[in-house]
């Protein structure tokens, strides 16, 4: 299934960018613990918006958007320094930015799986590249912190909203349906399922369970 | 040397995918302290099977293999979630898993290095392109769940046996044999020296002892 | 603006190599605690010599150099068992290895950014590029070791030497200048603040700082 790109205004990319790159300086600018200095901040906050594409390119064996332009490390760096500068402000817009982020994971998954579509990749790997552009900044920003990679935890449904949105997306374009109205229902099904999922604190059933219950079945 | 490929039947390479993933998957399965949850036991899974090809093509500057068909994703999607939810079944079929993860290993580098060398690659990196598709996948396991790579420290023969068993292939190729009884021949080595360490209990000398052997000879 | 590649003699670049795998091999020599093997202290040497030039050429999606010839790989072997073997003799010309490691920041920043350009990617992804060639070989050593990204955090000047060589070299190369001469100037530029650096204690301020300062601003 060989299909037009889903081209998205580079405006919308790089506001997609910046959001990200905010979120990633706010993140490690609260790790105080981790004594990471200024440029560590900027580097995360630069990781976590350009992570996911940088990913998505190398997947696809295709020149890196990175580096096509100037635009994309300008406007993460800039944002990662204004995210690390505002924290304080930014902190109180949580709620914005929760739901800023959940539209950018929708948009890098309608991305990737687009461009992994348009250049003849079949469905399955499509999903998992549009999977691994939403939420492969914060497994980079994970694994350059040393942390625990907050995806495989319990507690996060990122990949599940990301991987719902993408396989809408391949499915309507298989459907005929227009690109860009595949794209704006991947994206609005991945930020309702992230938006409700941090309401209602929903979570994977963490291994555990699933070792439980099938003892529970036997008994 | 440009040698046809190691041509090797798509279920073979299939089938090393899925003892990869299932392997994987029982591995972070028993992590219980980590709190993985099912989504992150899944994913360890698939890049165990996955990860090693990944780095190959990545190396290679080829398309990657995992994004040409929908084969490879679901095989290794599938052998995880059965890895999971049978780690108890398999736990009692520990050595048949051995055994079999030792040949999986030996066809990785195989596979390896003849795609290298059938690119043009010259044989010390063709080598090492084996050596990388044989136990990347176990290294980003352990980069992804934060410990300390197995493949570094004492106790593991793993790289040693790829390296073996890749350094025969390309001496058997070059003295003009053909390249399918040279990857057999890969494969067997492999094999043998990883179940004979595992038998053994063989590893590397620590660094330590190399200091005191030293300080020992200056005695 | 594409020019042409800063064109530095192989036995130069690959004495870089030697160098960073020199280095690579002696630190985690001497993380005893750690418990790696002789492999995995060869592995690191390699990484670090070689990581910086693989994510350089994985970032330009070209052909990696390091598979192109057999002597990248052998080079960084040798040199990391040596340095592994003369850890002793090493440490005490550790002052000759950081005057070494600061000309080798210079000349991987500026290989890495001439050969961004020379593929005509913009100036500020070339200087991004010059960048992580030169540190990335340590950043994948630190995430490889599971250890706190060195660069990330208080104390080190290397990412901001080698920006400030590889943003002279690109202003150069702009105004017209030889781009042997401007690749020069980056690596005096990058040697001189990395040894001040070193000589002089500099460091970035912590995050924590500017909260303080903006604190202090605000009472």
């Amino acid at each position: 299934m060989h299909t037009a790109l889903f081209t998205i205004p580079l405006w919308l990319d790089l506001t997609a960018v910046a959001i990200g790159a905010i979120q990633g300086a706010m993140f490690s600018g609260r790790l105080k613990e981790h004594r990471i200095d200024l440029l560590g901040v900027t580097i995360i906050g630069v990781v976590v918006g350009l992570g996911g594409g940088l990913l998505r390119d190398l997947l696809l064996n295709v020149p890196l958007a990175l580096i096509q332009t100037n635009w994309y490390l300008i406007v993460a760096t800039v944002a990662a320094i204004i995210g690390m500068l505002l924290q304080r402000a930014f902190a109180r817009l949580n709620p914005l930015i929760i739901a800023l982020d959940a539209v950018t994971i929708g948009l890098f998954g309608a991305i990737g799986t687009t461009k992994a579509l348009s250049v003849g990749v079949p469905v399955v790997p499509a999903v998992f590249v549009g999977v691994v552009a939403a939420v492969g900044g914060s497994i980079l920003r994970d694994m350059m912190l040393n942390l625990p990679i907050a995806l495989m935890h319990v507690g996060s449904l990122y990949a599940v909203a990301a991987g719902a949105g993408t396989i809408l997306l391949v499915a309507l374009a298989a459907a005929g349906i227009d690109i860009t109205i595949a794209g704006l229902a991947c994206v609005a099904v991945t930020t309702l399922i992230r938006l409700l999922a941090v309401r209602f604190g929903w979570s994977l059933p963490e291994q555990r369970a699933i070792g439980s219950w099938m003892r529970w079945r036997r008994a």
